[in-house]
C-alpha cells in the first residue's frame, strides 16, 4: 500500500481550517480515483514541529499513486487546499513497511 | 488505534543511520509494551520539508501510548535514538481516523 502523506502546520484559525476542510475539502479527496483509505489527525506534538493536521490517501500501489496525481481530481483538490490559510505544507509520498 | 510517530529529519550519513537503525534500533522498539504494530518508510518528498525516515509505532489506545511512554524499555529506546546524527527530530501522538 502506497500513500500521499499531507501535513498542514499552522493554520491561522483552527476551527475555520476544520470547518473548511471537513465541509468542502473531503468530499474533494474522496473524488480522486483510486483512493482506497483516507486517514485524518490531529497530532498532540511532544518534540520538533508538529503539524496541526496530518492527512494519509492510502492507494493501492506505486501505479494508483501516479494516476491519481494525474488525474484532474486531484489537480481540482490541490487547488482547493491552496485556500487554506496555514503557515506551510508539506507533502510527500511513502509506503510503510513492516519494521 | 493510536500511534506514536517519529520523524528525522537530514542525517549526516544517511546509510550509516540506516545501518544503526536496523541492526540496533528496531529490537529496542520492538522491545516496548503495548506495541502491535511497528512501520517504517523512506518518504519521497514534493513538497515542503520531508523526513529522511518515519516511524509509525501503533498501539491499541491512548492508555497504552502512555504505558508504553513511562516504560523503561522506551526511555531505553530513546536514549539509544539521541545517538543518531541527524538534523533534527519531531515527536507527536496521533489517532488517525477515517475521513
Amino acid at each position: 500500500m502506497n500513500r500521499i502523506v499531507v501535513q498542514y502546520f499552522d493554520p491561522a484559525d483552527p476551527e475555520a481550517f476544520d470547518v473548511r476542510y471537513r465541509d468542502e475539502h473531503v468530499a474533494l479527496v474522496k473524488a480522486i480515483p483510486g483512493l482506497v483509505d483516507f486517514q485524518l489527525s490531529h497530532p498532540r506534538g511532544l518534540r520538533g514541529v508538529t503539524p496541526y493536521l496530518v492527512v494519509e490517501m492510502y492507494f493501492a500501489d506505486e501505479d494508483a499513486v501516479a494516476t491519481a496525481m494525474q488525474s484532474a481530481e486531484f489537480a481540482e483538490a490541490g487547488k482547493h487546499a491552496a485556500g487554506f490559510e496555514v503557515a506551510s505544507t508539506a507533502l510527500y509520498i511513502s509506503a510503510p513497511q513492516q519494521a
